[in-house]
């Protein structure tokens, strides 16, 4: 294995909402993703769930709150708690999570991915 | 829980080689160290370890190879690989690993720390 550079990898895909995946380590994936616009509301009820924000800026609906990620920012989404992903304008994450997560838990959508890729 | 943002966490501290605990998910912990000089060579038996460079430039020596991190990349050690940080001038960094894991794996050293601070 050797660096893994974050914007190179991003260079490497243009799907929006299709988590890619970069990393593993101790049962954990490393994911990057593409959003733009509204995603579900969703929750996963074993898996906490963590967003970095590369670029851009990364609104996340919870039932009694509103958190805005700008660059540079991280929020970590408790297991069992739901949440609405919105990029008003194309935002670039990475995620931290069990390599078991479902893409939208529960939750089955137009948008639900079943098996993510590698990059 | 609100948006926690990096730099300001790095912000809050400058002690060297003491990697200070930003949040936790699924029995990880993510952390921020800043780094400057040379480590020791440690392992960790069961715990992959995750770098990631927010400022500045990471060495970590393997014993059959070297791996150089700069800004926005990521190196995932895995289990039971030897390893030796080194940062010629500091660098700050973000970790993600197990929060059971010992800062210098069996290895005991002055610069070992044995209970990591939140903040």
């Amino acid at each position: 294995m050797s660096a893994i550079n974050l914007k190179e990898k991003l260079s490497l895909f243009n799907d929006q909402w299709t988590p890619k995946i970069i990393g593993e380590l101790n049962g954990q994936h490393v994911k990057l993703a593409k959003l733009q616009g509204e995603f579900v509301w969703h929750d996963h009820i074993n898996e906490d769930e963590l967003f970095y924000v590369i670029k851009g800026q990364l609104i996340i609906e919870l039932r009694d709150n509103t958190i805005t990620l700008n660059e540079g920012d991280l929020y970590i989404v408790p297991r069992g708690v739901e949440h609405k992903p919105i990029a008003h304008e194309e935002v670039h994450i990475m995620l931290f999570e069990p390599a078991v997560i479902k893409h939208t838990g529960d939750v089955q959508h137009e948008i639900t991915k079943e098996k993510l890729d590698w990059i």
